[in-house]
């Protein structure tokens, strides 16, 4: 892959995994990926020489600094987007591509009740009421105009059915045509690139310039650089006439730093991000004044399996196969041990809980009604060998060393309450469709959680700036959005509610940084 | 009170809060108590002259600081003790004086099986396995020691049997003879007294000099400042030779900082602290590139009561009799709502789902009790109407508001759990000496969640280094302990276990800070 090569139209997340070598697989380099930059007392002092002048740098591509850059660009500001690693999309681009809109015209459609106030209301109860609520209140009243927005601004194809997501009063998700953020980034890519702007990939942000008087006059980066090689490429300073906008992302494939707020997240822990979602730029956020907000709420993804890397499809079947129409199954006592469609938080402690060893699985019928919804994932994740096909029950509960008799009662005790249209042991939400679990064959796939999303990050407000650790005020020429910062989602971030932040904070970034004025 | 008056041997939690007007009566002046410093240009130049020199410059004058002071003094180095407060002792001098060790001769005396591995487990049970495992195991480990040498260095008077709080397995708390974690604090200061320190009081941090070699080398005043006035008092720049120790404390009672992390805990949420737990150093730790942990976890005392101000002595009734031989009830519903011997976290959590509308009560016997453990507290409580006294169950349910029947029932259902030996509803440890509730009279308090303990903070090591944000490495020449600090406890702190904390990383810091390389 040649440097500075903007991002196919056929960049999937199939393929990036197969170029990167796989997500997880290259992890562990990151945590070599630390900036190691000593205390710098040169903080404050302005480069002799910008070798480049902006308007407006971006740091970062995905959804939010791509769509802050859109807007800037639009607003007549000049404009560069920096990306470290080698193609622009971050996260973004191998996300799931679900989007929540409430008050949408598919709803009215589809002839669901929902408004903005209980979307909202479902994200502060997500969030523990450690939510920032006039950020979350700001992401839910937009969320249909931001998602008409990638309709007909971007051109964004979404499929035609709405889904839910755990957590969701309603269904109210948009999904892309091909179940991707990517369908989203290319759109955002392809628009940008119409303006002409193109991300500058292996471009590694390694300082933030705070001047004297309080503001932030741009950055110094690594050019040509090799993630994660910290010494790689040249150094050079770029001026941010306006303002800088930091869209660098979480932290979740950073071992030091998500161990100094969660320790019990180690470096084999497995992850669903991407290899550059390590917290470099957060920590130099941090070194200049921005102010930490609620580091250490770190999502765990619950429909993770061991048997894949990073991100993976397992998803698609633990959730909506096992989760609506099977059983999560602890294999040591042939138990459910949760309620399959709980909050993320509730399920992925559960998991730990019962050390990892648990199975989802379904009969034939979820695996078809599976089969309607995700109709590519199913036969891969066969072919894989993540989900496995089981003729018999015996044979499942032996293949996870799992006690036969009592799973046997467990299914029969769901099947009653199948019929009797209630879920007495866990209360789960019994689907319209739902029938009791048959005779066989059987699928399964093996569960663990993977870290996921980080909550927290540095301090912003409604306008999208960043704020001073010392005087809650805004830090001049610096916004930030997307998820490097915190507060939008409290404790626990809802399912398809990430995307909007970022695309909502991310314009509202590039909006108010064009409209700054120049300060030199 | 003349400034920097240093304390007298007859002050306590409770001439305090006279002297003060109530800690939380002046609580709300604590807002405006936020040094509002603008980003320093000159964070790295040391000033121009310095006012005064020592090795050590010590901020905070609670357990912690004057521990620091107290080995930094003995082994040799010349030291300062800063205090913005007009008195020195902090939290410290107000708090309930218990002191956990694992593996004490009164543990011996009493036939109890303790170790600091099982003291180490609770701490990590309550702390959701958030600690930093190697600075909880510290605590643990060292905890007999550090008792020990409370009552054989500082000469602490201890009552003479041990007592138990929610989330430990065994009862291990030393108890101070006056309830009061002033009878450290004032053996601390009279030992101190004896090597010549005395706190300098009214002497607020502004400023920590980090120079560009990225060493502290001393701090920037406001001597004869008055809280809350950042305004006030005379600018004064302190050399520290060896080392500057940070002991400033948790921030409960500072609602900027505190809302950032957790935006439930607005300005009219009452907090047990002393007016001065605010974030000023804290904020300014973080500034000059201290990493934060986990700041967004906050305890909250579930043992407060509206009808008093700050602590009080509402803890005493509410834990000792109402829930170890009475009840927690819903009066709306007249039921109870948690496990009464719950920990701190799941406790207030449930007064919070109730809406407060909740009474801690217990019979005679249960009073009887509480005078025997807290002689000086219950006539107290009565005369302040903070526990009131019913002669029929009728009179305290409509005192409340209570549906008399349900209360009925409840108390029906809680005694025959006791005449079988199993609290079935909420599965409460019954006390050996637990009897049946009597028909009356009935004392009762009202209960209401309060701000305790802030259980992040900056980031330290083993040695009490603070760490740096961007290197994970100790920032030389700059050390911390106590509530200031964050990891010990993870999520949740456990009762008895803050008292440990700030004595033994104070006098680790304080020991290690002397044996320092002076600069200069």
């Amino acid at each position: 892959m040649k440097e500075d090569k903007t991002i196919s139209p056929s960049f999937t997340r199939r393929n990036f995994l197969k170029t990167a070598g796989g997500a997880a697989a290259v992890a562990g380099l990151a945590t070599s990926g630390l900036a190691l930059t000593p205390w710098k007392a040169e903080a404050a002092s302005l480069p002799k020489k910008w070798d480049e002048t902006y308007d407006i740098v971006v740091v970062g591509s995905g959804f939010a600094g791509l769509a802050a850059a859109y807007e800037a660009k639009k607003a007549g500001a000049s404009v560069i987007v920096l990306e470290k690693m080698r193609t622009p999309g971050g996260n973004s681009i191998i996300n799931g591509g679900v989007v929540s809109a409430a008050g949408s015209p598919m709803e009215e459609k589809e002839g669901i009740k929902d408004s903005p106030e209980l979307l909202l209301q479902d994200m502060l109860t997500a969030g523990l009421n450690l939510n920032h609520v006039e950020l979350a209140k700001l992401v839910a009243y937009q969320s249909n105009e931001t998602v008409q927005w990638t309709i007909n601004e971007l051109g964004v194809k979404y499929k035609d059915k709405l889904s839910q997501e755990g957590g969701h009063s309603v269904p109210r998700m948009y999904s892309t045509y091909n179940q991707s953020g990517g369908a989203i980034v290319q759109q955002q890519l392809a628009k940008l690139r119409e303006l002409g702007v193109q991300p500058k990939t292996q471009s590694f942000l390694t300082q933030i310039y705070r001047d004297a008087d309080g503001r932030v006059k741009g950055v110094q980066i690594r050019e040509r650089y090799v993630f994660p090689n910290v010494n790689s490429g040249k150094l050079k300073n770029i001026k941010a006439k306006k303002a800088v906008v930091l869209a660098t992302g979480g932290f979740g494939n950073d071992v030091a730093f998500r161990t100094i707020q969660d320790p019990r997240l180690i470096s084999d822990f497995p992850s669903t991000n991407q290899p550059g979602a390590t917290a470099e730029a957060m920590r130099e956020a941090l070194r200049i004044g921005c102010a930490p907000v609620q580091l250490s709420w770190i999502q765990l993804g619950p429909w993770g399996s061991p048997d894949e890397q990073g991100m993976g499809l397992s998803p698609f079947f633990a959730q909506l196969c096992a989760a609506m129409y099977g059983l999560w199954i602890d294999t040591k006592t042939g138990k459910r041990f949760v309620n399959e469609l709980a909050d993320r938080k509730i399920r992925a402690d559960a998991i730990i809980r019962v050390g990892n060893k648990c199975i989802a699985f379904t009969d034939a019928y979820g695996y078809s009604l599976g089969e309607k919804l995700i109709a590519e994932a199913l036969p891969k994740l066969m072919e894989r060998g993540v989900v496995k096909k089981y003729d018999t029950l015996e044979q499942m509960a032996a293949a996870y060393d799992c006690p036969i008799e009592p799973l046997k009662e467990t299914i029969d005790k769901f099947n009653k309450g199948v019929l009797a249209g209630k879920d007495e042991e866990w209360g789960r939400y019994l689907q319209k469709n739902q029938k009791p679990l048959g005779p066989g064959p059987y699928y399964a796939l093996r569960l663990t959680p993977k870290i996921h999303h980080t909550m927290g990050g540095v301090h912003m407000n409604v306008k999208a700036q960043a704020v001073d650790v010392m005087t809650d005020k805004p830090i001049p020429g610096l916004y930030a959005a997307g998820e490097v910062t915190g507060g939008v989602h409290g404790a626990v971030r809802l399912g398809s509610c990430a995307t909007l932040d970022c695309l909502i904070f991310g314009r509202i970034a590039g909006q108010n940084a064009a409209a700054e004025k120049s300060w030199g």
